[in-house]
């Protein structure tokens, strides 16, 4: 059973308290960037993360695409903790301010997103990162579109 | 010597085709990432990646975050291109679209960036990723803005 | 009948040629800026304007909202040329970057804009505004999705 | 004496104070789509406006530019009532998402933006467009630069 079949018969936050408490696998990416989900509620999730020099650019400093795939994850499953049974929204597009260098100097990072919008075919949310003083380092928004069943899904 | 260093000496054409010759090691993320410079111009790069399951999040493709990490990449070089010795640019804000669902099926992607705006101060550049057969699956454009010296270097 | 009567009866592009060629009254907000359309074919269109003073923000140079306007038309023009009779696209969201200070000194603008990727449920677009001579004064992308007709519309 | 001739001798907060108070006339833009400052505090913006049917694309609602123009206005005035005397930001680039089409029938809209990072360079904010129920229609962020005074302006 994949984390995408778990995922069809429980809601979105359901889904998400389980991988809270440890019931369920963490993705594959947020296990190689080891990104760990800290706190879900109905609308809101907290995912906590480090700028280890392995996530460094050219420069010395956490590649861009550290925060990005950091934003993306708390953007959607923000989300997704307002979707019931077998409704799902995934990433159209995704918008990254990064507003200070990065560096593992920065010590345990907290990303916390909330949801803008949810309407039946499209919703957003905004989302942070910051330290453990709420010094900003980046902030992102999305906009996710519902995923639309394959047909043989409608059928017994 | 840092990767940092060495970029303080050379123009940043130089740099990359360094980097292209396997002179200079890669980055961390992408070496992270398995992302591999391709072709570099001024004001253009490629880069290749591919979308392995291990870059995949919890729904079986692969996460916007390995997406926005190869564009940022992609995007942030292809301006770097055009930088004389001493001279760099550092992304400010990135969007990612992200156009189709990304697995390793789609098999060696290549994400072409190339430049729009170069000023002073700022510039802009715009990518996409394809796979061999010219398939779009992400697309995105940057913003970047010119690293000021850290005052100490002004002085001998 | 309204104008947008009229496009349910056309494709996008038969509308936009009709728009051209004067044959449908332009849509109030280009008639308030006086953006006109110049030249249309499927995926592509441009536009034209001038950053009047009437147009300008506190500074003495035009307001980003006459750009953010000049992109959004074109961009969800370029978009809807794709379309067939009955299918319309509408904006989800809009990027833009102002590269370079506007004002009626450039002169008579041009704002051209091409589809990126058309798909059943979403589509993208970008576009950039330049003055005679090519020099860009913005550009951006936009994010579309197709409008779901009411449900009255389905029955005779 | 210009708009920005008066701007270079008062901190932001004072001139949009005065914008308040009706002491100093609206930007051409903002008279032209009947844009209204309605609340001002370091940090923090309040416009309105409303949808009229001459702000109409097309489709009989409200043209995206119209959010955009409005968003614009207020993400960046919210950053200016940061700055001090002779110290200004202009807009590098906007991202819109419009969450709910736009009409009369909503009445007079609120345009709130608040300040997310304010640096010695660059700066952000995000704001929102409600009716006065709090429903939503548009969202965006921007990204702004410092403006560099032109040399002569150095010398007395």
């Amino acid at each position: 059973m994949t984390l995408a079949d778990t995922r069809q018969s429980l809601s979105g936050l359901e889904f998400f308290q389980r991988l809270l408490r440890g019931e369920a696998p963490r993705p594959p990416m947020l296990e190689l960037l080891d990104i760990r989900l800290l706190e879900v509620e109905a609308g809101r999730v907290v995912f906590g993360a480090q700028a280890d020099p392995r996530f460094y650019n050219g420069m010395g400093v956490a590649h861009g695409g550290f925060a990005a795939t950091l934003l993306d994850t708390a953007l959607g499953c923000a989300i997704n903790t307002m979707m019931p049974v077998g409704k799902r929204f995934t990433t159209l597009e995704l918008k990254v301010n990064l507003t200070r260098p990065l560096t593992q100097e920065a010590g345990p990072l907290r990303c916390e997103a909330t949801v803008v919008h949810v309407g039946g075919r499209t919703a957003t949310s905004e989302g942070r990162i910051v330290d453990r003083n709420g010094k900003l380092y980046a902030h992102g928004t999305t906009t996710c579109i519902v995923v639309e069943p394959p047909r043989g899904n409608l059928e017994p």
